[in-house]
Order: structure tokens, then C-alpha cells, then sequence
């Protein structure tokens, strides 16, 4: 084996007449190299770099991408064609063969390889050359007449169904036919003979589909396969692919057509992939699989069971020992973990491909750790490693999956990652009273979807599915706060709370079947599977947290409501709380009662009265929420919601009053109890009840209510709810800091569009404040600001900054109003735009830089000409997501908060967009 | 009398150590003058021209409107006190009496007097420094004991009610209970004695209610008196006038003390008002009222019948000359109608009061022409003489209230001018079958609110009124697009579609019964009025435009969806469609059964079998357009609202799918005719297709629509529907133009957001367009371009530009989505935002130019940053209000487009805007 080595070449095409379209490899050298992913596709760099390192690559040529993007324009240069046979009559001297032709016919692989890996997603064509001479003369040569026609018959099907978009089944249904004849029970059984009457009629099939015969001509097959090559960059699996990973459309594919070997030459041949560390769990081990006399296809198709690949040293020692040594140095060279391909033909090592390899988040830190103690890579490199997202890992239990049949179901969104398995139920209350009647009992519940009057089944249910809603939807917000895992707007499942059931592509579940959920792929999966717990304090996350975390400059709170929450995001490393939603606090038990009390009073009075019953219950969760964020700022949002959302649906009251006289006496009982917080206390007052609460729901009816009576238009509506919230703040905070708890309160009010709103609200809370350090003797620092969520917020923040001493973006409001998307409704419209290309991501998972960003960076640069020490954070959905938290730290941000599960994903951001720029690492994060 | 003359002294005050509260007036000198309204309020500067001129007016002081902003902002200066003591010591000496003392009392009047006039609005006290001496004394002088008594009854009453804040009520009572007691018919009946015994009532009730004595301490009623003027800016009716009138709430009032002059002395005194012209009809006759042996109340109370101006000629025809003589010489320097009001105590004629007089819109058109005729004023002075808005009085009938007694039942928001007398029905059905039934009927249709589906209804009824909605509301906008009368958001006004009734402040109203509505002022009126046609075509407006229409430079468009209202639009100047909704098109009897099966296919074939239906009848739609609009532009906006719009509510479905099995044979046969646009034929269906048309309802609901599936989104993700669109448009265009119509069409993609959604239908609009240009044989020229509507799109219009050749501001949505307001819910929150002076406007009404209006600039420069030659618009409700017109101007934008009926408004405001530039006229528009 020649001495490995990687020479730096030109990356960059020089500027010549033409268009340097194909790149030969073979023998030794290699016109790219490893470095011309953009032009060759990761696969053929990486052909490229080890062919130029001496490695035992089949020679060949790749087509690079601008030939892709020229087809998809529609037309391809005549010039790619011409260097296309240069390549290919400079292929055939170095091999001493003909494509397709002579004793010895010369075959090749036709394969994709993008800049981005896709595995799976684009198509190959295998053996391609073979025709109806060419067969006799490889069965010549290999001795091996099954061997030739199974190759023929396997290059007939790929063609026909990836060139000539036949369907698949058109060939299985023959190949089935012929085995069923010959009463064969495995496609081995069947003979060179039997191979031979299958490729027969495998051309009439071919003829009758696609009306025309299989070609016999090889340059035409090449010809042909290489444009389906083309093509298969725009099938839907490649572009949901790139949806999924935001991959740019406009790349294309490269093509690689190489010379084939056959691992499938008999029992000193085989094929096999691997990786040189464990990429679920990152321990440092040789790892992957094998098997003799196949090709690769064999090995990942699952038809037989490949054998680890450490076995291969008893069998193979000599190859083994090569391909450790040939992996080992590729991985020293990328230091990165390799994912290689390779085959083993009449006993030589073959090595087909290397690239980076995918791995878990848990894997990412071990191996990053393991590198740096290696000397490998520096930990300032470390940190960039771990893909932010993947910290999740360490924080949800997983699924296992080994061993196991996994039965998709259906995809929804990956609305809280995570996994969950347990016995479905299609309603809160179904929910409460399993776990009440076995407390051990894990449900999962499923909704078409969540409202915030389902939060008590949601608590006690170990993961939600809905078959509504989008990323931020009611049940993805609430869950991802809750760190328990969710699917939401899985379409296909069909919710019946009525008949308890639900259907999925024509199956029918019923209450209490066991489902899978994986929240960290949106999957629905059939049956039990078992899972993996979580482990937040695995002590390598921390020894990595500790490279990362003195990088950072911008503080990462968390988005928590209630004392748990604190807690739990404390635990993660939160620095404060960015968002407390005192709404939520609302819909606990004894509180939603005073609160629909004080919504249906008609008067100013009945209303205090009711405040007054509230103000106790909102001191003690203040109190609780400062106690767990001692020493930390707690930033408490004044009453948000549109007040309906605390009553009972106008449809259903609807429903009710005009059957209320057909209903039974039970039936009666039960809307007693549905409606008992309504003043509602027995049968009879039912009649004359329904309809004067149905007239108050009416009344608070909006035909838009994200755009309704919300935010601080309750407060200035009614100003003592304002007045409670306050109150209830420093009082509590009073007291706290009495017992020896430093609280550092941030009233925010929430929807500001003008200074006045504002500085009514503001006015209102720094009179109550002022009241109660009067009444307790006592003062306390405290700050009030606003919630910059409304286009019109960050047009006036100069103005709006004379009144709040701090800005947070709420960026879902923003992207809703700034967009005009619903985000409760945006799945209607999100999955078309995402396929047409005409939105790159999800607006709502990811900040919108271009628009949304614009008001963010108008909104931070006019409030601080105004007030230059004004604090600015962010406390939508977006502050958890590593893309947006790097604009945040580029705009100039003091902190971003997101809920306590993302906190770590949020500080491993923020500390890499602080590294990258300390560091001059181009890009930032990863890829 | 003395040679008027109208000095000119210096306006602004100089700076001296101590502010000058206090102006005199009085001797034939005053302090200030007529320039000083911003110092004096209107009435105290005209009072000090008065007074400089020479003119009989009564001598006294102003305190100015800084005091009033000092008393606001908590706290008034000594200096003040000190001011006025002077100034009231001059008085004295002037008039050789001393307030409320010895036997010539001086008594004064205290009056407010606000920069702009607010009739009425604030509050007045008339004969103070009365106390039980002086009226004694007064008694004496004047040898009238009942007039004394009189006029110190109504002092306490005035002062009880207005300083010590007592219901006017209490007094009201006692005065009754006296009539009765000595069966008086007439308050003239009572006598001295009687009066006398009132007063010492009134006094208990002072005690009583204010548990004080009424101050018997002239100065002390004097400071009282001043203050409660200056509370009485901040009362409700005062706010709320100013609110109507866009009057800033930081201005305060001035109060002006003035010796009282009595018209109730006797049969040589008198009180009246007067106009120097008509100011309803705008004839030049000398116009006004008095009433001799009365106050000036007495006139406007309406308890006593005045008799015409003219008349006392004859009763005091010395007094009569010397007031045509002053009021045509105030016209001559005022150059303008004056509104002036008079006093003839003992023969001898005193000014009280005078002012530019309030005109209707007919009358600002003649007086403006007439005073041009007579050289008073030039042409460009007279374009400014009338309020654009005014230019409605020649579209609308007006109620004439002339010699009827008005009862307001409720009073809504103005939604479209007019007036519509006629009986009420709850039903679009209700209404067609009324005036089927006979077609001379009258109706006004009722509604909580109107949607869509009561179109039918809206276009046979005189007029439309609802509980519900705002400015922009549904009603609202399709009623000002008609043409027709509408008050709007009634909040009174209890409907009962049901019991076929309405409930206003307990009164019940059935079906059938007479009501007047004044669209121009909100007003409900009980029973049947007359009505006064309207008249376009007036000579003297063509006239008048004929003078400001030349100074305009931007264009003025119509919103349009029928050739009726095109052909309306251009009648009443229109220079081309700003805005052709294609989506009411679709509500045709024919039309929508169409409409709802496309909406209900589920697939794509069933749409466009549905969509082929409908190219004929929108091809047909567009050519009738084409055709009324020969030679000028039309923008059509490809199809818009979200598709539940035409679908049945969900929420009535759920109801009638809950009773279905209990309803009659008769009830089922209604839902036959009910829903038989969903492919229901007979009743037999109903049971299987009502809960699948539920579910296909439920799959579209949204929970903010306006934030939805709509807009490009539906052209996006339905291109068959743009594409019928674009081929109805462009076969209509070829058709028209070979039969030499000349078409101009611009075809409109609504609710972008992103370069690559205008790229996307922009490239389907362009591809159908060739097709049919190659099927038709000929080309015809168009553009394609946008609705700015959403903020990202204001903040991306450099990127959108490049495929949009137009944009045109769709401000209602603009507004909606900056501000976060739901246009259909604000009516819950603006009227506290307005009383309350968060918002001084309604920002549906005119546009938000702080907020809003800098994304409409942002987008206007990026855009033509892109595209120097963009051509921009404004089709939003904005485009027919003047400010916001006058906005557009400043901004450069090419047009405007307005509903027909505002057309007229937007031309003279967009010449007003051009003029005052021109001009170089300060403020622009007229105040």
C-alpha cells in the first residue's frame, strides 16, 4: 500500500473557455480533491481524496454539479458529454476494458453524492454495461453464470424502475411468479436458468411499461442513467429530505460513475460499512457490519443479517487488518469520526466511500471529549462538534429501537422532542383517571388539539399526539415547557373523542392501545417499544458545557410559569427567568373558577371581588418562583390571553341549549358539572342559565382572536386586573426578600403598540408597587418593560423605551403579525410553501432573519437611542433554536430565553456564535 | 358707532418673567386679538378683534389656555389669582360696578372657550357674583323683582350643578313641584314671590348634596366658577367631541369672564343667533333667530319658539341695522361666514360672540363660489373653504329634520353617510321578500352583523344597521361601497333575529316598524322622517372641482368589483379601478353553488371541473368592467379571502346536525333549501351529508382567519385557481379590445409576503396570459403586481419589486397585522382606547402614520430602489379619508383608490394637499 497522503490541490477551477464538468480518479491521482464538495458532491470528494492518497479506490470519473443544475435549468452543455467519453476512454485504458463490450466488459456504478449527505434519497444504478452479450462474457470470465445473470437481471430492474420509472412491483410481481414456479424459497434458490427466464420477461416488462426495450447499447444506458441521476435530485423523498434539513434546492447532485466491483464473487467476497467509533453511544470501538459474497445493497436491505464487522479478522485477516489501518489514518486526517463503505472482491479491499459520520448528540460529546484527550482536535475545535439541537439528547429518554420491528404509523411534526410510550386516550379527563386508578399507568393522550383546559391530562400523560396544529401549537408550547415529548398536526391520524378511537390510514385504534411516540422525529410508531432514559448530568456533558460555557457573553433564561419549571431549568443552567406567563397560572383548579367569576362580571365591582379571591393564590406562585430563582431576575408578563379562552366553547354551549331539552336527567347532572364555575348549581338552573352565559361568550367572541381584546388591552379594559398582578408581585417579593431571597422582579406588559399603552400600564404598576412598599415598610429594586411583539412595537420603540426599561421580543406574536400567519393555523399552508420552496423553514421554529429579523434589530437599535442601558432579550419559541440564538448574540442581545428543556441547546448556541467570532471560525456552527 | 378696524398686534407673547394669564378686554382695547386662538380660544380672540374693532361688546377678561393645562397638570400659579383680581378691578372700574356688590352690582358671565369650537360640550354660568344682596339691589335697579329672582335661581342652579357637581335633577324637582303647588303651566307664570321660595329650596339642595352653603361670596364663585370650567375639558361629552373631531385632549380651554349684558330686561331686550349666510343651504340671506325678553339660552333651549332674524327689523330696527351692518363687516374681514351671537339690552345691541360659521358641505360649495363671484376670496382660498369630506352632502339623501321633534334611540359608528328612512327587517330574506312583495317598500335591514350571505338583503334595503362591527366592518365597507346609508357597532341597539325584533334601552321594536338612520353622524332615529335627495351633478360642484381639480398630480381611483359600481365610479370622477375584488363576484346567485363545490372538492380534477364553471361568468365580469372603465387602468385582485367564507357556519351546522333527528318534516325541507349547494337533493341526504360537510367545514375553520389560508396562499396552493383567474382576465381583455375597447389591466396578488410567492403566481398569471395572447392571436399590455398588506412585505419590498411592477397599499390589513388589531373584534377595545387618548383616531379610519405610515414609506423607497418606475397605490379604506390622502401625497405615491363614493373626497383632498404645497398655504386642509 502506497504511503497515505492528502496534497492540498487547487480547489477552485481555474477560469478556462470551458466548463470543467468531469473529474477522472483513478490510478493514484485525481483531477479534485477532498475539498470540492461544492463541485463534486461529499461522495466523489471523498473518492477524489482517497484515490490522491494512494487508497485502493475503484477508478472512475464524476460529473460535478453545475451539470445537475444545468439539466434542471433544461439543457445540458454538449461539452459534458465529450469529456463524459474522454473520461470514459481513459477509464477503460487504466481498467484494460471495454463498457459493456468484449471478454472482459468493463461495468460501472452510476451514483449521486451531493455536497450534503442524503442518504437513501437519490438513486444508483449498479452493473450498469451488461447486456445481452455482455452477460455471457462476465459469466465467461467469473465462472459464475448465476452470478452474470443475477447482476443482469438486478441491472434491468434498477434501470427500468429508476430510469424508466417503471414500478417496482411490475418487476417483484415476475420475480415473485418465477419463485413461486420454481418453488424457491429465497432469491437464491433460483438458478442461472431460472435468472435467465426472469430477465425475459423482465423485458417484456420493461417494453410494455415504458414502451420501449431495455437498451442494449451501453453508452446509451450510461447516457440515460446519468440524466435519471439528474432527476432524482427533484423526486419528493431528496426534497422533503432537504426540507427536513435545510438543505438549499439549487445545489444539485454530482454523479460518480466508477468502476464496479462485486462483492458477491463467492466466499472471499463480501461488502460491508462501519464506522471507526460508535456513532449511538461515541465509545472509542471499531463499529460496523459485513457480509461475505454480497454487495452492498445486501448489507443495509435487511433480507439477510450482516455479521459484526470485527468478525471480518477471522475471516479476511489480511483485508481486515488493511481496512483498519486505511480507516484509522482517513480518521486522523478528517479528525472526525469516518463512516466508510467497502468491498472486498476476490479477497482485495476496495474502499468505496468516507465521509463524516452522523451521530447522536450523546455520541457528539463523548466524542469530542475523546478527541480532545487524544490530542486530536483542540477544545476550542470541541465546542463546535456538538450540534446544539443534539444536546436534547441528555435531557429526553429515547427510544430503542434494536431488535425491533418499528411500524410507522404516521409523521406529525416534532413538536417536543423525546419519547414517550404508553396506552392511548382521547381526553384529559380519560387521562387523570387511568394514572388515578394505576398510578403506574403511562397514557398517552391523543387529541385533534390541546386546549389550555386539557393541562391536567397533559400533566399526568407521558406524551401527547395531536392530529392539529403546527410548532407552536397549545400542545408543542406547553409540552416543550413540560420537557415531555409531543408529535403534534400528524394529519393522518383522525382523532373520534366520541367513539374513543382513532384511525390511521384505515387503521383503528381504540382507547387504551399501545403507541409509540418519538418526539424528536415526529414519528407515530405501532405498538410498545422500550426506551432509553435521560441523563441531564452525565458528568462528560459537563466537563463539555465547561469548554463552551466561558465562551459566552449573551445570559440564557428560561420561559417557566410555575416553581417545578424554575427549578427544573435552574438545573440546566437557566440564569434567570425570561418569561412568566401568569395566565397559566390561571388553570389550576381552585384559580379557574374565581377567573371565569371575575370574566363573566358585568361590573367593575364584581370583578375586584373576584381579584380579591385571586391575589392570595398569585402571591404564593410569585413567592414560589422567586424562592426557586434566589439571586436570579424573574420576568413576570402581565395577563396576556384573550379571556374567552377561559370559557367553555360557543359551538358546544350552542350544541347543549338546543338539545338541553332532549337531554336525559344524567345527561342534565353532567352539564351541572361541566358548567358549575358558571354560577350554574343544579338541573333547573340550567334553561335559564346557558342561554345568558352563552350571551356573555357571544359577547367575548372574536372573529380573530390572536388579534383580539388580549395582552395589555385587558389591562387598560380593566385596569385592576393590572392592579392585582402587581400587588401580588410585590407583595410577594416583599415578603421573600424578608426571609432572606434576593428577587429581582421584571414586570413586562405584554402587546404594546404605543408609549401610551405603556405608560398606562407602567403608571399602574409602579403606583401598586409603591402602595405596597408603603403598607410593608419596605422597598425592593424592580424594573418594568415591555414585550416588543407587534410590528408596529418596533416601529416606535424609540418612543416606547421613554417608558420600559426593557425590551423582550416576543417573536411567535411577531412572526404571526409581521408574516400575517396564524400560527394555530399556518399548517394549512406551511407544508405546500415548504415544498415549493417558497419558505426555507418553519418561520415559527426558526426566526425569519430577513423580515422578522429587520424588526428585532429596528426594535434594539431605536430603544437603545433612546435608553442606552436597555436591556433587550427574547422570550418567543425562537430563543431556544441555535440559528436564531446566533442572531440574537449578532444583534446585540443581553440574553434569550426559551423553555428549560432548550436551555442547554440555547447556551451551547450562544457560546459557539461568541466562540466563533472570539475564535475567527468561519460559519459559526457546524454542519 | 366707531370706525371698525382690525389692528394687527403682535400674536406671540413676549418672554417676560411672568406668563401673561390674563387678557382684558373692554373700552374699545383689547389685550389680545383675533390671531390668538391657540392663547385665547376661539371665543376670547374673537371677543378681544371684537372689542379692538370697536364693536359693542361687553367688557371682561380671558384667562388663557395655559392656565387650564396648569390646572390639569395639578396645580395652578398665585400669579394667576393675582392676574385676574387685576383684571377684574379693571373691569369694575371700567364699568363703574363693583361683583355682586352695592347697588349697582356688576355680575358677570364665565364661559369656556376652547381653540377649536366645541359646541356646547363645556360648561357656562351665567349672572355670578349674585348672592342675597345684590339681587336685591339688581331687583331695584332694574325695577324687575321677578327677573332678579329669576336670574339668581338660575345662577344656583347653574352653579349647583356645574361647580358642586349636583344632578340637575335635584333642582329640576323642586322647580316642578313648585310649578304644581301654585299650578303654573309656564316657568313665566311663577312670580317674584314664588321664585324667591324656590331659591331658598335650591339653597337646602346646595346644602344637601354638597354639603356646603352656596357661596355667597362673589370672588369665591368667581375662582370656583373658573376652575369648574376648566374640569369641565375633561368631562365625558367634551372628551368624547373632541375624539369625533380629532381635537388634541392637551389643549385646554380658556374661560372667559365677561360683564353680563341681560335680553331679559323687558320688551326692548332680546337674544338671538345668526349666520351672515345660510349655512344648510349656503344661500347668502342674513339667517338667525331671536327671542325677545329672553337670555341667550333661552333661544337654543328650544322652550320658547324664536322668531326669524329678519323680524326685527321691525320690532328694533336700530339695533336690527346696527347688527347687519357689524356681522356683514365681521364677514368682510373675516373674509367668511360668520356665526355670531347678540344681545339688545334696554334697545342697545351688544357682540357676544362670533366666529367663522359651520357649514353643510352644499352650503361650504356656495359660499365658497359666491365669494369668489364677489371678490372676497380668489379661487385657490376658495378649494380650502370646504372639508373633503364634506363633498358627501352632494352623493347622499340627507334626513330633513326641519319642524320634526328627533328622537335618537342609539347612536353607532357613521359606516357610510346618508340617510335611509324606512322599516325594519332582521333577514336578508326578510328584506328581498318585502320589497318583492312591493317594490316601493322601504327597509332597513337589521343585524347584529352583516356577512356575505346577506348581500341579497344589503341590496334591496334602504339602509343598514348593526349591533356590531367597526369602520371597517362588513357592513360597513360593502354599504360604502353601494353608496348606502350605514350605522354601525350600535352597542344599544339588542337584536333578536329570532323574535324578528330589536330592543333599544327597553324600548322594543318589531318587524315592520319605521326608523331613520343618519349614516353621516351615527344616529338611529325612532319613526319616519323626510329625506332630502342627493344630487351629484350640482352645477356649482362641478364648478368648484373644476377649480381644485388642476392642482392635483396624483391620480384617484375607485374600488370596484361590478360594472354598476364602475360605471358610478367614473361618473363621479374616478380615473381608472384601484381595486376589483374578484371574491364578491363569486356571490352571485349563480356563482357561489359553483364556488362551494369547488371549495368542497377534495382533489384537484373536481376544482377545476368546478373552476370551469366559472371562467364564463367571471370572463363575463371582467368585460362588463373593462368595458365601463374604456381607457383607464383596472387592478383586479386574484382571489382573497379565506374559503370558509363561503361555506355554512360551523357552529349552525353542529346545531341542526344535533336536532335533526327532532326536527319537522317542514324544518328538514328548510335545511333541503338551506344547504343544497353542498349536493344535498333531498331530505333523505341529510342524515350522511350534513356531518360530512361538518367535517370539511371543521378541516377549514381557523382560528384567526384573517391570519390564514388566504390571499396568494390559496393561489399557491390552488394554482388552477389563479390560473382560471388569469384566463378570465386575459380572454376578457382580448375580447374587449377587439370590439376597441381600450383595457389597461393590472392584475393584483394579494397578502405577499415573500419575493417567491409574487415569483410563484406572478410566473402563473405571465404563463396564461402568453396562452391566451397565442390562442387569441393578439397581445394586449398588463402588469403584475402587488398588495403590500403585511409588514414583512414592506420590509422586503426591495426583493418583491423585482417582480412586482406595481404595489398597491392594502392599509386595512396593513393595519391589522402592524397594530395587531382585528378590524372585525377592535370595537372592544378602541372606544376605552379612545376615551381614554391611547389612540386619538380610529386607525381603520385614518391611517396611522407613525406607526403604519412609515412601513408604507419604508416600502415605497425600497421599492423603487428596485423599480425606479414603480407605480404605487393605496386601495385600503385610507385611500377616500383626507389626512391619510394628504399622507399619500407627501409620499409620493401615483394614486389613491377609494370606494365610488368617497372618490369626490379624495379628489379635492389630493388638490388640497397639491394646492397647499403649491401655495405654499400652511396646514394644508382647511380646520
Amino acid at each position: 500500500m502506497a504511503t497515505m497522503t492528502f496534497p492540498e490541490t487547487e480547489t477552485k477551477e481555474s477560469k478556462k473557455s470551458t466548463t470543467k464538468y468531469v473529474y477522472f480518479f483513478g490510478g493514484g491521482k485525481a483531477d479534485g480533491n477532498g475539498k470540492m464538495k461544492d463541485v463534486l458532491g461529499g461522495k466523489g470528494a471523498g473518492l477524489a481524496e482517497m484515490t490522491n492518497a494512494g487508497l485502493p479506490v475503484p477508478p472512475g470519473f464524476t460529473i460535478q454539479t453545475e451539470a445537475c443544475r444545468e439539466y434542471m435549468r433544461g439543457g445540458l452543455s454538449p461539452d459534458i458529454d465529450k469529456q463524459m467519453d474522454e473520461a470514459l476512454a481513459k477509464l477503460e485504458a487504466l481498467q484494460g476494458q471495454k463498457l459493456g463490450t468484449g471478454e472482459n466488459p468493463l461495468l460501472v456504478s452510476v451514483r449521486s453524492g451531493a455536497k450534503f449527505s442524503m442518504p437513501g434519497m437519490m438513486d444508483t444504478i449498479l452493473n450498469l454495461g451488461l447486456n445481452d452479450q455482455s452477460v455471457q462474457a462476465l459469466a465467461k470470465r467469473s465462472n459464475n453464470p448465476r452470478f452474470a445473470a443475477d447482476s443482469y437481471r438486478r441491472l434491468i430492474q434498477m434501470f427500468g424502475n429508476v430510469v424508466l420509472d417503471i414500478e417496482k412491483l411490475a418487476f417483484e410481481e415476475v420475480f415473485d411468479a418465477k419463485k413461486k414456479q420454481k418453488k424457491a424459497k429465497l432469491d437464491t434458490d433460483l438458478d442461472a436458468k431460472a435468472l435467465q427466464e426472469v430477465i425475459a420477461e423482465y423485458k417484456k416488462v420493461v417494453k410494455k411499461h415504458a414502451k420501449r426495450d431495455f437498451p442494449q447499447d451501453p453508452r446509451e444506458q450510461l447516457v440515460l442513467a446519468r440524466d435519471a441521476v439528474f432527476r432524482s435530485w427533484q423526486n419528493d423523498r431528496a426534497k422533503h429530505y432537504r426540507r427536513m434539513n435545510n438543505i438549499d434546492d439549487m445545489l444539485g447532485t454530482a454523479v460518480n460513475v466508477q468502476a464496479m466491483v462485486f462483492g458477491n464473487l463467492g466466499d472471499t467476497s463480501g461488502s460491508g460499512v462501519g464506522f471507526t467509533r460508535n456513532p449511538a453511544i461515541g465509545t472509542k470501538e471499531f463499529y460496523g457490519e459485513f457480509l461475505m459474497n454480497a454487495q452492498g445493497e445486501d448489507v443495509v436491505s435487511g433480507v439477510r443479517t450482516p455479521v459484526p464487522i470485527l468478525k471480518l479478522h477471522e475471516i479476511l485477516p489480511e483485508a481486515y487488518n488493511q481496512l483498519r489501518e486505511i480507516t484509522t489514518r482517513l480518521e486522523q486526517h478528517y479528525k472526525d469520526v469516518q463512516d466508510f463503505e467497502f468491498t472486498v472482491q476476490d479477497g482485495k479491499l476496495y474502499m468505496l466511500q468516507t465521509r463524516n459520520g452522523k451521530r447522536t448528540g450523546l455520541a457528539a460529546v463523548r466524542i469530542a471529549i475523546q478527541m480532545v484527550d487524544e490530542g486530536l482536535i483542540t477544545k476550542e475545535e470541541a465546542i463546535f462538534r456538538v450540534e446544539p439541537n443534539q444536546l436534547y439528547d441528555f435531557l429526553v429518554p429515547r427510544l430503542d429501537e434494536k431488535g425491533t420491528k418499528v411500524e410507522v404509523l404516521a409523521t406529525g411534526l416534532p413538536a417536543s422532542p423525546g419519547a414517550a410510550v404508553g396506552q392511548i386516550v382521547f381526553t384529559a379527563d380519560a387521562a387523570v383517571e387511568a394514572v388515578h386508578k394505576n398510578a403506574k399507568a403511562s397514557v398517552i393522550l391523543v387529541r385533534a388539539e390541546t386546549t389550555p383546559e386539557d393541562i391536567h391530562g397533559m400533566e399526568v400523560a407521558k406524551g401527547i399526539l395531536t392530529s392539529r396544529g403546527g410548532m407552536t401549537s397549545h400542545a408543542a408550547v406547553v409540552t416543550r415547557g413540560m420537557g415531555k415529548c409531543c408529535v403534534a398536526g400528524a394529519g393522518d391520524v383522525d382523532v373520534n373523542e366520541k367513539a374513543r378511537e382513532m384511525r390511521i390510514k384505515g387503521q383503528i385504534f381504540k382507547e387504551f392501545d399501545w403507541i409509540s411516540l418519538d418526539g424528536t422525529t415526529g414519528r407515530v410508531i405501532k405498538g410498545k417499544l422500550n426506551t432509553i432514559p435521560a441523563n441531564a448530568d452525565d458528568p462528560e456533558l459537563q466537563k463539555f458545557m465547561g469548554w463552551a460555557d466561558p465562551f459566552r457573553k449573551m445570559k440564557v433564561r428560561a420561559n417557566a410559569d410555575i416553581p417545578r419549571d424554575a427549578i427544573q431549568a435552574r438545573a440546566f443552567g437557566a440564569e434567570g427567568i425570561g418569561l412568566c406567563r401568569t395566565e397559566h397560572m390561571f388553570f389550576g383548579e381552585e384559580k379557574i373558577g374565581h377567573m371565569r367569576t371575575m370574566i363573566l362580571a358585568d361590573n367593575e365591582k364584581d370583578r375586584r371581588a373576584a381579584l380579591k379571591k385571586l391575589l392570595p393564590l398569585q402571591r404564593a406562585d410569585f413567592a414560589g418562583v422567586f424562592k426557586a430563582m434566589d439571586g436570579l431576575p424573574v420576568t413576570i408578563r402581565t395577563l396576556d390571553p384573550p379571556l374567552h379562552e377561559f370559557l367553555p366553547r360557543r359551538e358546544d354551549l350552542m350544541v347543549d341549549i338546543a338539545l338541553l331539552s332532549r337531554y336525559s336527567a344524567k345527561q342534565k347532572k353532567e352539564l351541572v358539572t361541566k358548567y358549575k364555575d358558571y354560577g350554574i348549581k343544579g338541573v333547573g338552573d340550567l334553561k335559564k342559565a346557558l342561554p345568558v352565559l352563552l350571551g356573555r361568550v357571544e359577547q367575548l367572541h372574536e372573529f380573530n382572536p390572536m388579534l383580539g381584546h388580549r395582552g395589555c388591552r385587558l389591562g387598560i379594559t380593566y385596569p385592576e386586573i393590572t392592579e392585582m398582578q402587581a400587588r401580588a408581585i410585590f407583595e410577594a417579593a416583599v415578603d421573600c426578600t424578608k426571609k432572606g431571597i434576593k428577587v429581582h422582579p421584571e414586570v413586562m406588559i405584554p402587546l404594546v403598540a404605543t408609549l401610551k399603552e405603556m405608560a398606562n400600564q407602567g403608571a399602574i404598576v409602579r403606583r401598586v408597587a409603591e402602595e405596597v412598599f408603603k403598607e410593608k415598610g419596605m422597598k425592593i429594586d424592580y424594573m418594568v418593560g415591555t414585550m416588543i411583539e407587534l410590528p408596529r412595537a418596533a416601529l416606535v420603540a424609540d418612543e416606547i423605551a421613554k417608558e420600559a426599561e426593557f425590551f423582550s421580543f416576543g417573536t411567535n406574536d411577531l412572526t404571526q403579525t409581521t408574516f400575517g400567519f396564524s400560527r394555530d393555523d399556518v399548517n394549512k399552508v406551511l407544508p405546500t410553501y415548504l415544498a415549493e420552496g417558497i419558505l426555507k423553514q418553519d418561520p415559527f421554529a426558526a426566526l425569519d432573519q430577513e423580515g422578522v429579523g429587520q424588526l428585532v434589530k429596528m426594535a434594539t437599535e431605536r430603544g437603545r437611542k433612546t435608553r442606552s442601558n436597555l436591556k433587550v432579550g427574547i422570550c418567543g419559541e425562537h430563543g431556544g433554536e441555535p440559528s436564531s440564538v446566533e442572531f440574537c448574540y449578532r444583534t446585540g442581545l443581553n440574553y434569550v430565553s426559551c423553555s428549560p428543556f432548550r436551555v442547554l441547546t440555547a447556551r451551547l448556541a450562544a457560546a459557539q456564535a461568541a466562540a466563533a467570532e472570539a475564535l475567527k471560525v468561519e460559519g459559526g456552527r457546524t454542519k
